[in-house]
Parts: structure tokens; C-alpha cells; sequence
């Protein structure tokens, strides 16, 4: 039995990293950095040391790079390859409920294999953050046990393209991680369910031990085996871009859980209060330019906001 | 001083008895027992005694008269006029969440002029449901002190019709009541704000001392302000008829306070699970069956149900 090593990363993710256009009721930003993996790395950034797994392309700023070691995060295993990074264009309208994609640019993701460093394999904590199954299926395999005997915690996300086109790479994944984290019409077409809680009940038979529907402003609901919770969305009166929204709820969460060391469903509920709180900073700017900037304390004391909102 | 009259009722509502066709996934009811007052005072009668005001015609069936009547709720101020009973039909689709009107005749309700006896007068709790603001200020107008010094809570609901026709006669209801229960579109379009939450904030300057926007099946927002509180909505998995949902929470909010006594806002924020629970039972059927054989146990184990679901 090896000493944990405290530079290892607590906490991997595999995810994109991207260059995105974005349009919404608020203004405009183009070439910002986005993609899945680092708005949840610079959100679990804030409790735990993370581990980023994913690609980028030659053109890769600098100081989107820079921004992410500023947060510590372990970049060993961020690839850069020949081509371009990954691009997004979308624009969101009225109540900005959902995006509306205008271009997607596969670039350097289209040939992504992910590789995990030993140290990010034996990570306690991994999120599969939204990528084909067969890709989550790749990094699942190539896990080992966390060093000292530690509780692992694997969390995957998903969406409607795989549940379309690759339902029975996604059910094997789901027969494989201990959560699942989806909005409300990903889980309502995953279980085949219109009623959001018999959606949300069913998943949890295809594996996991827990599932977390995301609603949005409206909150989120747990479902567990042996308890469920719902919270409310923090009260944010300025919306500004939602983009990361999901993704920075995610890294919040499972963050706050790598952070404590902890995976029960009880703790799963606590630590969606911080998913909820750094998505309330993801969305109250363009790109990541209000998370980038939040100190710990920011967090807490939003919290506990939040925690007197929620409290009876 | 005079003694408090036990028989008196503690809480009255003034708003419509109707005769309701509805249509929805599930299935479809005709002529079947509906009206804000009415769904309103059976949710209420589970915690208290209350007075119902308002107005049926010649033809309002006598079991539906009976049903009232064996919840104890104070019939005295019914009216029965020549003509027909109000009459609404209506139609859900997919997810139930807003009501396609197909057919409205006032028939009595159309020269309806309220008139509350002397221990209406004094009912320590009153709740306008949704009528012209007209009607509602003359309401006002006819409350006298309750008996014995007690505080008085007066809360009232309205809708988009009067927002858009009648909004001075509306703001000077809100001028004189101390809560406002509206749902969340009606929240945005009167108080000229797209955000939720500073819609709610902002609905606060018009008058009350608290907001309640419900959000269906997302739950309520209370904005009070001293304190704000979230609650989701109790997890249904079965919802046939939408009919009576806010008016059913209505009841049960209120009901809850005027048999507690209570009425600070953290009174108001602790009856808003009562609210929530009465709702759910009203929606599990058509019309009013679930709601009317529902007991006080069934709602305190839902209730009990409700704040584990949102307790961490």
C-alpha cells in the first residue's frame, strides 16, 4: 500500500474543453473559452485538486491555459493535439431555457482517445462528463483502485444524442458508475417516462446508486435507494449566459464531496447545495469570467444563503 | 369585547362555484363540482372552519351542496340566484401545465355582488380568490375588527385578465391586504419583469408584506420582508387533473394558518407545505374526490413526506 500522494488529483474529470460563441439576451462573447471539463474543473477547483482530461488543439490560447493552472488544476493530462480545438456556437433567447446550437466543430475531438495518467486512474473521485459511451466506457476501464483502500465515486452525465443513437453503450455505462446527472428531458427520455419522478425512480434501476435530475432555475431533484431530496435553484435576479450551467453544478458537487472525502446519498444532497451555488456564479457572466474569479469564501457565505433559503 | 363565537368561521373566502368540463390525458369529467372557492374551502376545512361566499344558480346539484356542507363549511353566505351555475370548460395537454379554456358562461356569477354576514365580516383570516378587483375591494370594504382583537391576515389571488383590464383597481387591492398569491407568469406580467425574482421582490413595493408565486409542479417562492423561502412541489407521480391546484394550495395555506392562529412570515412559510400537500391530493383525481375524503392523518403523513423530501 502506497502513501496518497496530496499532488494527485482527489478529483478527475473527462470532458471537453472548447472555444465557444455564445449569443443570449445579454450581450454576445465569441472565442470565450467553454466545454464541459473545465467549467467543472474550475467549479470542483474551489473544494479539491483536479485532474482534466480532454484535448485541445494547437490554436489553444495561453491564457485560457494559464487560467486553468491558476486554479491548480492538473493539466497533465490535457493533450494537445494537431488541429483545432473543439468550437461551439450557440445563442440562447427569452428566458434562456435552452440553447439552440447554430455550429458544432468536432476539430481535435473527433479522433479523442483519452489517456489517464496513473495517478488520475487511481483518483477517489471521476466524473464522465457528457461524451459518447464508448469513450466513457474507454475511461472507465482504465480506473484502478484509489491508493489506501479509498471509497471510489464515479459520476457520469449524458444527453439526448446518446440516449438517441447509443442507448446500449450509455445503459452499459450506467450498469458501471454509482450516479447519474441529467436535466429533466434527458431523464424523461432516458426512462421513457413523461412524470419527471417515476423518470427519475426508474433510472435508478438501470444502476446507479443515485440519480440527480437538473431543472434548471427550477433546482434539482436527488433520487437514492434510500432517500430523495429536492433543492431549489439559488435566487439569482441576473442571468447572463447559461452556458456551463450543468457543468458547473456537477463540479460544485462533486467537489464538495471529493473535498469532505464523503459519497453517502445524504452527502450527495448536502453537496448539491455548493452544484447549485457554483452554477449560480457560472451563469452570472459570459465564459467562466464571474467563476474563475469566486474565492472559497464567495461560496460559503452563497451557501448559506441559500441554506437559509431552502430552511424552514 | 365579546366572546369568540366557535361556530363563527375563522377563515372566509369569497371567489366562484363552478360547474366544470374538463378534459385532460388522463381522461375527462362533465359537470362536475369545480370553482376557486370551492376547492379553495374543502383544502381549508381539513385544519378550520370556513365561510364560503359566493354564488350558484337553480341548477347546482344538491350532492354537491351536501359535500360542502359535511366538510362544516359555512354555507350561510352561498347565494342561490335565479339562472345557471358558473360554468368553465376546459382542456389539459401533455404535461399539464396550463389550462386551454374552451368555453366561460358567467350566468350568475354575472351580476354577483357579495354580502358577507357579521361573522364573515370578522373572520380573523380572509382570502379573496381570483375576481375583479372590483369585487374584491368591495369585499374589503364590508371587514370589520375580529372579535376579541385578534390579528387579521388578508390575502388575495388574481389573474392575467385583471392585470391587463383592471390594474389600478388591482393595485388597490394590493394596497390592502397583507399577502398576494399569484402564479408565476402572473407574477412577471404584473410586476413588468422578466426575472422571477425581482418580479417577487418588486410585487413586495405594491403593498404586501409577502408574495407567494406558484410554480406548479416547481413549487412556491415566498418573498416576505424580513424573509424569503423556497419550497418544491410534493413529488407526484400520478397527476390527472390540474383543476384546483393553486386554489386547492390556497386552501391549504390558509387553512393551516387560521387553525394555527399564526401569521408572520415564518408562520406563512411553514403553512406553504400544508399548501403544497393539499394541492398534490387535489390534482391525483378530478374535480374534488381525492381532495374531499382526504383526512387531517393523510395530510400530516404527506406532510411529514413533503419536509423529508426537502429537508437536508
Amino acid at each position: 500500500m502506497t502513501a496518497p500522494n496530496s499532488r494527485a488529483p482527489q478529483l478527475t474529470v473527462v470532458g471537453t474543453v472548447a472555444l465557444d460563441d455564445v449569443a443570449t439576451p445579454s450581450g454576445a462573447a465569441n472565442a470565450v473559452l467553454g466545454g464541459s471539463a473545465t467549467y467543472f474543473s474550475v467549479a470542483a477547483s474551489l473544494f479539491t485538486r483536479v485532474g482534466l482530461v480532454g484535448v485541445v488543439g494547437e490554436d489553444f490560447p495561453r491564457p485560457f491555459r494559464d487560467l486553468l493552472a491558476a486554479r491548480d488544476i492538473d493539466l497533465s493530462c490535457l493533450e494537445v493535439a494537431a488541429g483545432r480545438t473543439f468550437h461551439w456556437a450557440g445563442r440562447y433567447d427569452g428566458a434562456m431555457n435552452a440553447a439552440t446550437t447554430l455550429q458544432t466543430d468536432l476539430n481535435v475531438l473527433a479522433t479523442f482517445s483519452p489517456s489517464l495518467a496513473p495517478a488520475h486512474r487511481r483518483s477517489p473521485y471521476v466524473f464522465l462528463a457528457n461524451t459518447a459511451p464508448a469513450i466513457q466506457l474507454a475511461v472507465l476501464s482504465q480506473l484502478a483502485p484509489p491508493d489506501g483502500g479509498a471509497a471510489r465515486l464515479v459520476v457520469a452525465d449524458t444527453m439526448n444524442l446518446w440516449i438517441d443513437t447509443a442507448r446500449d453503450g450509455l445503459l452499459e455505462v450506467l450498469g458501471r458508475v454509482d450516479g447519474l446527472l441529467v436535466n429533466d428531458e434527458e431523464a424523461r427520455s432516458l426512462a421513457r417516462e413523461r412524470n419527471l419522478i417515476t423518470a427519475g425512480r426508474k433510472l435508478l434501476t438501470y444502476g446507479p446508486r443515485f440519480v440527480i435530475v437538473k431543472k434548471g432555475e427550477h433546482g434539482a431533484f436527488l433520487f437514492g435507494r434510500d432517500r430523495s431530496y429536492a433543492l431549489p435553484a439559488y435566487p439569482l435576479e441576473d442571468v447572463r449566459d447559461p452556458t456551463g450551467a450543468g457543468d458547473s453544478f456537477a463540479g460544485g458537487l462533486m467537489g464538495a464531496l471529493a473535498g469532505s472525502g464523503r459519497t453517502s446519498t445524504a452527502d450527495v444532497a448536502r453537496a448539491m447545495l455548493y452544484g447549485a451555488v457554483t452554477a449560480s456564479f457560472a451563469v452570472s457572466t459570459f465564459s467562466l469570467d464571474a467563476l474563475a474569479a469566486v474565492r472559497r469564501t464567495d461560496v460559503e457565505a452563497r451557501a448559506e444563503e441559500l441554506r437559509r433559503f431552502v430552511t424552514l
